[in-house]
Parts: structure tokens; C-alpha cells; sequence
């Protein structure tokens, strides 16, 4: 595949993000509490899917930001923990809506909640999620903080509409990729690592630090995730390959792929992503097309470069533990195996 | 029908809207300019998909309470339209995931959204739109407004998933059917109603007060609105008829009238309702059911009582011009043909 990504590299705390899971581990029991608390309603269908989500094994990579960025800059109160709450459910609520939109009826490998419960709880049950993120950040009372998970907030779904009006489209840049994982992704890493600087009171350039480091390991994460779904790793750690080819999902490896190909690999391209026509041995060929032009690999190269950007927004602030947590986690990012 | 709705009563400036819409009028167009404005996006679905509902002829009710109860607390700032803005925002984002959830064709006599640009346009601008009140909100910078507000958006989440899990169940008793437009109906009122008195700075009294009045208005105006949908004088205001009998929803006209019907008549609700069979006659069946159990009527008489707990909570304020619209509301809302 010539993709650098080994489950063994995952391993070597360089690489891992088992620092920043150690970092963060006490406040994070406290974030998983309060997730369940605020999932709770009268209403049973709601912590029953708000279950399902809970349990479905995400890496919480997001709130472990807000509360990375807290302790990066000293911050001692307990606002980090609901602001953190409060990301994840934005988060969650977003993946609800998601599926609906796109159809999806695995996530992570298991059912998702559209398909267990139908399209129409999912739609209210993300709304009722993100009312509670609302409500956690208001009681929470930082109007800064409130202010950019709000701007996130609209952001995310603007970039949500962007995906769908350009779905299936071949022709899509490199740029307008970018548009949309900027806005769909990395707003709200962006938001997430921000608020905790927010909260901590800090200088605008430390947030503006924050901000930068948030937003670059988005990008970084979602180009990694989305060469990762052609990648053949997936398949030893019993993920489903090909996910975004069967959906028509037009990432960047397909885009570098398209561009760079011939006039008969576009047409390939046309059928199985904008057509539909997807036959048996396609998936195959898609991979064969993506090594030809070291489209993953450059993927990965496109990765490496925002999570240097990430890097550098962080060196502003002296060395510590959390900066060395965070800074692994780029090097995660970039280079891992799930 | 034994329902006292008349045309000729809403041109009594008694039972009319027209005194709050001259209330606010100004205020209004301001209102509406915003609308306009954070509606805009570069990503051209979003507005326009928005303009579409902007200029489906609602009432705006909503947002009229909050800029009508800012008045009535002689509130002199420009808080109270952003604030009304971000209602009518929370409003149409519910619509937007209602008609999905429903799926509704049409709504106000108009193809609804996800008609036209498909279920996955509509989940993701109603997103968009939830985000951008929240902005609003926060741009007002009023924590107490915030905390109403969304404290409201989770409980209109909440309540849409109750009716969910009701829909088509005959056994729905009235207690049921309350708590969900208690929740998706009664809280967005009651805490548009509210908002406007916390900016102008009002005790806890004359907010809980306005909190009261929007609840009961809002449970009276659902009310009316459950009972207008079987009623005769919809048809020759060009609305259709029978939109809630075929979409199997048990409202209140249902829910008397099957607790008080015979067997066999229980058997043809459970037909219709709960196992969607309806047949060319049934609308016209429903409705003879629902006079014979004067069940369009004693659903008016529950309005009026919520009605009247609405005007008695309004008590507490001096006679004003805003008191005055506010009580025509009521006798509107009460006895509307529309």
C-alpha cells in the first residue's frame, strides 16, 4: 500500500496516546460520568441509544483535548470536565445525524443506532444531545467558551451541507476537501482544545495557540482517517475496509487519484463513486489505482504536514507533561494504526 | 362540528392578533431582517432552503412573545430581537426535523422542505439554524436567557421523542398526550414568553409570571391547533383537512373520543390510526365520531381553560398596551379559525 502505518508504532510512546489517556484519565472518569448523567430522560429510548453511542468505543479523542489543553495551562477548577462533556455530545450528536444523512448502517464496526432504532430517533435523540451540550456549557458560564462552541456548533453543520452538496462529485479539489473537512472535522477539534484555554483565563495568543493546535490535529485526523478506510490494517484489527467507497464518499485519496489518473481510471471513478455501479471486484481495483498513484501515501505526506502546523502552534508554551501528552498525540494521529 | 370557531370572530379586535402584531411591528421588521441575515451561508443550499421557510406565511408567534414581553417589561435595549430571532430559529429547526420525522409532504398548504431537497438537506440546515440561535443567545450575552432557551431545546428534544414513541398508540391517555405538547409545544412559548422579561431585569416573580402565561398559551394554542385539523372551516380557508388522521397521530379530539366510543368504534380508530388502513370514507367517518362525541368541542373547552390560567397569570402586571395584546393573543389563539 505504501502507507506508513504499523500496529507495532502504535506501541512506542512516541507514536501512542497513552500519554495523553494517562494525562487526562481522572478528569476523563468524570467526563464519562457526567455523560451518562445528562443522557439520562424519563423518556426511555433516550438512554438507550444514548447508551449504545456511550458504549461504542470511540477514542473520546475530542473532550481529552478540552481537558489537555485545561492542564496545559493550569487551569484548577472543575468547568473542563462539562465543557468536555459538552464537546462529546456535540460530537455524538453530529455522528447521529451523520448516519442518517449518509445512510450508514455500521460505525466502528457495530450497528448503528439509525439501524436499531430508526432515522427518526436518531434525528431527535441528536437534537436532545446537543440541547444538553447547550445546557452543560451554560451552566458552565464562560461566555467565551460558549461563544466558540456555538460558533463551532453552526460551522459543523455548514460544513455537514458543503459534504452533501458535493457527494459523489469527482471533480471535487483538493481544496473544496479541505472546505469541508475543515469544517466538518477540525472546527470542532479547534473549539475543543480552544475552551480549555479559555476557561484557564489565558492570553489571547495562548488561545489563539490552542485554537491552531486543535484545528491542524483535526485536519490531520480526518485525512489519516480517511486513508485508513482503503487501508488493508483496517482489516487486521476486523474494521471494514472500503466504507467510503461503497458510500461515494469522495475524500482526498480519491481526489489525488482522480486527477492524477487516465481518462480511463476517471471513468472508473465516475461509475462506482458518482454512478454507483459498484461491482465485485471494484474495491480492489480501487486500491490497485490509489497504490499506482501513492495516493494514500501522499495522503498520509498531506497529514504529516498539518500535524507539523499543530506542532509549531504548541511551542509557544513551556515543556510539561500536557504538552508532551499533546504532542504525541499529533504524532498518534499521524501514524496510526485505528 | 359543535366547534365555535367563526371567521367573522377573528376580525373582533377582541379575539384577534392584530393589536400584538401592531405591538411589535417595528421590532418585527428588525426581526425579520436578521432572520435574513444569519440565514445567509456561502454554501448556497442553506439559504436557500431557509428563504423557503421564512416565507412560508407562519405566524410568528414565537418570536411575538418575546419581543411583546420585553415590551411589557419596558424593556428599552436591542436584546429582545436577537433573542426573538434565535425562538424563530429553535421553531424552524424543529419543523425542518419534525416534517422527517413525520414525513410530511406539506405543511401550511406548502411542499415542505424535505420534499424538495431531501431528508438529509433538512436534518443538516436545521443544524445549522439551532447553531446559529445559539449564537444569537450568546451574542445577547444574557446567562439567564441562555440557560431558558436551552434548557427549552433539550425538552423539545425530549418531547419529540416521547410523541415518537406514542405515535399511533390509541391507549394514549390525555395525561400522555399533555406531557408531549407540554414539552414540544408549551416549552419553546413559555420560554419565549420568559426571555423578555429576564433582559429587562424583572424580578423572579414577573418572570415566572410570563413563564406561566407562555406555557398555557402555548398549551391552549396546541390544543386548538389539534382540533382545527378535523375542522370543517380549514377547508375554506384553502388548508387541508385530516392531515393528522393520515399520519396516524393521536391528538386530543382522538384520545376522548376513543375512550368514550363503543368497541366496534375503538376497532375503526385502531384500523385507521394504529394500523394505518384508511379508506376513502374514513376521514369523513372520523369526523362524525369525533361530533358525536362532542370531541372537537371539549377540546376548545380544554384550550379555553388553559386560556384562562394564561390571562389570570398575566394578572399581576399593571393595564398596558402590551398586557392588552398579549390578552387578545389568548382570545385569539382560543378561538382562531387559522
Amino acid at each position: 500500500m505504501g502507507v506508513v502505518v504499523s500496529l507495532s508504532g502504535a506501541r512506542d510512546p512516541q507514536v501512542s496516546l497513552a500519554p495523553l489517556v494517562a494525562l487526562v484519565q481522572e478528569d476523563m472518569a468524570h467526563v464519562n460520568r457526567l455523560i451518562l448523567d445528562r443522557a439520562r430522560s424519563n423518556v426511555e429510548l433516550i438512554p438507550e441509544l444514548a447508551r449504545h453511542l456511550i458504549d461504542s468505543g470511540g477514542k473520546r479523542l475530542r473532550p481529552m483535548l478540552t481537558l489537555a489543553s485545561a492542564r496545559l495551562c493550569g487551569y484548577e477548577g472543575d468547568a473542563h470536565v462539562r465543557l468536555a462533556a459538552a464537546v462529546e455530545f456535540m460530537h455524538t450528536a453530529t455522528l447521529l445525524h451523520d448516519d442518517v444523512v449518509d445512510e450508514s448502517n455500521l460505525r466502528r464496526g457495530r450497528k448503528t443506532a439509525r439501524l436499531l432504532w430508526g432515522n427518526e430517533a436518531s434525528v431527535l435523540v441528536g437534537d436532545f444531545l446537543l440541547g444538553q451540550a447547550f445546557k452543560m456549557m451554560v451552566d458552565v458560564g464562560s461566555l467565551g467558551a460558549l461563544r466558540i462552541l456555538s460558533d463551532a456548533a453552526a460551522i459543523i453543520a455548514e460544513g455537514e451541507v458543503m459534504q452533501l452538496m458535493t457527494a459523489k462529485n469527482t471533480d471535487t479539489t483538493e481544496d473544496d476537501y479541505l472546505a469541508v473537512i475543515d469544517a466538518k472535522t477540525a472546527a470542532l477539534f479547534s473549539a475543543a482544545a480552544e475552551v480549555g484555554g479559555v476557561i484557564a483565563g489565558k492570553p489571547k495568543s495562548e488561545q489563539a495557540a490552542l485554537r491552531s493546535y486543535g484545528r491542524n490535529l483535526g485536519l490531520a485526523f480526518q485525512l489519516v482517517d480517511d486513508a485508513l478506510d482503503y487501508s488493508g490494517e483496517q482489516a487486521t484489527l476486523g474494521k471494514s475496509v472500503g466504507d467510503d467507497f461503497r458510500e461515494g464518499k469522495i475524500t482526498l485519496p480519491v481526489v489525488l487519484c482522480y486527477r492524477r489518473g487516465s481518462a480511463e481510471e476517471r471513468s472508473f471513478w465516475q461509475r462506482t463513486l458518482h454512478d454507483g455501479e459498484i461491482g465485485e471486484h471494484d474495491l480492489g481495483e480501487a486500491m490497485n489505482l490509489l497504490k499506482k498513484h501513492s495516493a494514500l501515501s501522499d495522503t498520509m505526506e498531506r497529514a504529516r504536514h498539518y500535524g507539523a502546523i499543530a506542532r509549531d502552534a504548541l511551542a509557544i508554551f513551556p515543556e510539561s507533561k500536557p504538552k508532551s501528552a499533546m504532542l504525541k498525540a499529533i504524532a498518534f494521529s499521524v501514524d496510526r494504526p485505528y
